[in-house]
């Protein structure tokens, strides 16, 4: 771990996610409670570090991608509430909680995210710290945009529906999936610090694709794991919810030693392809703590 | 009726929507089909003929405003099918035929909806015709995200909610409301248009914001007036689905003759302001039209 910056993270995210959303007092008070409490509920904060390690690797300031940081951790809560809806995985716990749709209630829970939405690319479009750069502000817009769209983030979530109860899913179809609905979010973290940076390489760009990608598809493999191997205590959502769903997972298609395997694998790649950086600790940090976590 | 471009606009924005959504058989084909479904549904497309109305007045040429126009058609179609969702509106019938939670499920509908305002914001940050002015881009973006978000559109339809089966609401309430839930997006119409303006005046920017606000109050005041007095089969929606649904609506505060006076003059206040400018037929036009239009 870095020790001068990466324990910084977490409450500089803390206070730009604070910053960023509008007061729970804020008219309509009961929405912008909603939005509060599906952002600012107590959570790894797994992709606004990740932005921000990509910035120090990459030397660019925080301030370039405060935005971007609380932007991603919006739409990641977002996608949270709509996933947990009653017409999609309907569950009623998230990160020991109830979900926000029985917190509040469904109408509120799907306005609550659609808001979430809007406002992370307000965020982006307007943070002071990218206002000596609009193209760079655009270039992380695209990409953000992209990610969270139908050929991202909801393209998988959509996929990843549609493989439930069939029996005939690969390990092909279930990376395209994973690549979609967590890989495409969590790449997008290390890609809006890119489109912040100065100048980069397109050897530097080509390898931070392979890190992202790499990290991204080795979360979500540690997460089905988890889903097998830890309890509903620690997870803080139901423990086997993936095979109480009947969803196709790495465990369940290459068994719980090889997934484990793979995700050491990729691990392992994600981490090389950072070799052509002078200090990539940073990135080498959090990538060590997606496959070791154990919740 | 400016005769040279305004049935021009029409064309223009069905070709330019039928550009940026992804082909009905890219994967996940189903989503974009849904998508397709809900934004090419036969519509007025008052709000891109507006965009484009609003370019012509301010000189910017077309390909500056495609992509805005796109993007608001977009997030006005995802906002319909949220609408309409079973926990929110439950409306089986839209321009007439069945809502897309009807025609295909709900869960592919939240997602259809989620993905479509996305994709309009990857429009505007990606469409060709700003290349060369990252900074209006950016500053259409950070309108497009306001008007869209929990202190524009989507907070008008909570505000909404809330005023349902109350009889305490005043006129005060209800313009609050539509000022969020529809005036903001109409408003954002002309907003994004200036954005993309070379040149714009203090006294221009106020006078557009007066036409903008006016006309979208007009038009929701219209749309209660026509929810009493036209047909389901002129709407392509249930009639007296207001009435049904204990909304709180215009007619019902201030009678239906005082309701088609309010609407009248709102029409006057919007096109006065729009004296300062050399040619405003384009915008009279369309102003013209919401107050007149019968379904």
């Amino acid at each position: 771990m870095d020790e001068s910056q990466a324990p910084y993270y977490s409450q500089r995210i803390e206070h730009v996610l604070d910053a960023c959303l509008p007061g729970a007092d804020t008219s309509p008070a009961r929405l912008h409670e909603a939005m509060r409490y599906a952002v600012l509920a107590p959570g790894k904060r797994v992709r606004p570090r990740l932005v921000y390690a990509a910035a120090d690797v990459l030397g660019v300031p925080w301030v370039r991608v405060d935005g971007a940081a609380a932007a991603i951790e919006c739409v990641h809560a977002y996608s949270l509430i709509h996933d947990d809806l009653p017409a999609m995985d309907d569950d009623n716990l998230r990160r020991g909680r109830p979900t926000t749709h029985i917190a509040f209630d469904e109408a509120t829970a799907i306005l609550a995210g659609d808001a979430l939405q809007a406002l992370a690319f307000e965020i982006v479009a307007t943070h002071g710290g990218l206002n000596d750069a609009p193209a760079a502000r655009a270039a992380q817009i695209a990409t953000l945009a992209h990610a969270v769209g139908s050929r991202g983030m909801v393209g998988g979530q959509v996929l990843d529906m549609g493989a439930e109860g069939r029996d005939d899913v690969t390990t092909e179809d279930l990376e395209e999936i994973h690549n979609l609905k967590t890989g495409a979010l969590l790449a997008a973290c290390v890609t809006m610090a890119a489109d912040a940076a100065e100048s980069l390489s397109a050897d530097q760009r080509a390898a931070l694709d392979i890190f992202a990608t790499r990290i991204g598809l080795a979360f979500q493999v540690r997460d089905d794991v988890l889903d097998i191997e830890s309890s509903t205590e620690k997870l803080g959502k139901i423990q086997g919810a993936d095979v109480a769903h009947d969803k196709a997972t790495y465990p369940a298609l290459m068994g719980l030693d090889e997934a484990k395997a793979f995700a050491q694998r990729l691990y392992t790649e994600a981490t090389a392809a950072l070799d052509m950086f002078e200090n990539a600790e940073p990135l080498r940090a959090i990538a060590r703590e997606i496959v070791q976590r154990d919740h």
